[in-house]
């Protein structure tokens, strides 16, 4: 099971995170985790104001040696070695396409599940480009573009009584090396394991199955996640 | 957690379970384990001496007290009380119009996942009816049709090895008590645990997420499965 370790020879300790989006739950939830494993966050937000406040308070809450830091959207994308991509799917495509610039040549996380909710519950969306995760590459050509943390539970992420979060990240993309790192970054957040889930091309069902696991916290009163057996 | 338990309550231990298109793997994966957990089965196939040699072949295999069966797809989905549908994608529509008749009243599992394959492996196909298990449901309005068992591996199901099958089934339908007892039928496998996974309308991204499955398996070199964590 050597492949269960590659990530696991990838340095990442000195790369900077950037969030875009990160005022809303999940992007808040990762950018604590990401902090509390030691990493420069950057929280980007239409609203630069909202993002210093948004990282102000996380490091009220945590500890003053956490470095989050707020920033408009365009400016933590600069900022971040990894940008994850945390916005609501309404205006996912036109902020990446004004920030294609900016993500040239970085690791880009998308993350985002586009849902919509009815009286009947959550329910996938139809995209154009299959997913979330493909308009993204298809915007952001000069990126490496992959998609992860789509069950993560903002609510898991942000409760300082939860320290082990059990959870696999599924990691998506076509280039390799993105990919493992993307791993190890998911593998920041203790518990968390971070396994290759196929070609952006598969994105979608990972994408929708959000829809899935909030019909099981509907049912069953929990913050569902998964995990793969037979690793 | 008492939802947890709601399967439990539901005792199918006296019905039949006919395995339509049971001569695949996994057809006969899952009649040999539900065989296996005391229940008559039907293994249903095009063709019947086909099926009453997969038949006869898991009985030799495993015990002369195993009550299997093989049919004629129609025979085998007349006896069924619960049916299950594990033919090929190719053919699935005409061959549930072709036995609307037959499973009018029953329990309908659709474990059928629309998959093509390419050089760069496995990938969702679309389906006009959103899944296989709403095309089941769209050609069956006078059967309870649920959908589950996708992400089963045949090779575990058939590996006597392997008496725990460390694998969560969720099992998707609008009617609570029909998903109810398939979520009792999946628990028949030891070690599996059978979960509620939303309505047919999410089925889509559970067949699809196959795909993904096999991905993982491809890098991983296993048979990956999954656990729902939070229950």
């Amino acid at each position: 099971m050597s492949e269960q370790n590659a990530s696991q020879g990838t340095d990442i300790s000195e790369l900077t995170i950037a969030v875009l989006g990160g005022t809303g739950d999940q992007g808040r939830g990762l950018a604590r985790r990401f902090a509390l494993a030691g990493h420069t966050v950057y929280i980007g937000s239409r609203n630069a104001e909202r993002a210093a406040k948004a990282a102000g308070e996380l490091v009220e809450a945590e500890s003053a040696t956490l470095q989050v830091h707020g920033l408009a959207n365009a400016d933590a994308a600069a900022q971040g070695d990894i940008v994850i991509v945390a916005v609501p799917w309404d205006g996912h495509r036109e902020l990446l396409v004004s920030l294609a610039d900016r993500l040239a040549g970085k690791i880009v996380v998308d993350c985002v599940n586009p849902l919509g909710f009815d009286k009947k519950g959550p329910f996938a969306l139809d995209v154009a480009e299959g997913s979330a995760a493909q308009q993204a590459a298809e915007v952001l050509p000069g990126s490496r573009v992959t998609a992860a943390f789509h069950h993560v539970s903002a609510v898991i992420l942000l409760d300082p009584e939860v320290e082990q979060v059990d959870l696999d990240v599924l990691v998506l993309g076509e280039d390799r090396d993105a990919t493992d790192v993307v791993r190890a970054l998911a593998e920041q957040i203790p518990g968390v394991r971070g396994v290759f889930g196929g070609r952006l091309r598969n994105a979608h069902q990972v994408e929708a199955f959000t829809a899935n696991l909030i019909a099981v916290n509907r049912r069953y009163k929990t913050h569902a996640g998964i995990r793969i057996t037979g690793l």
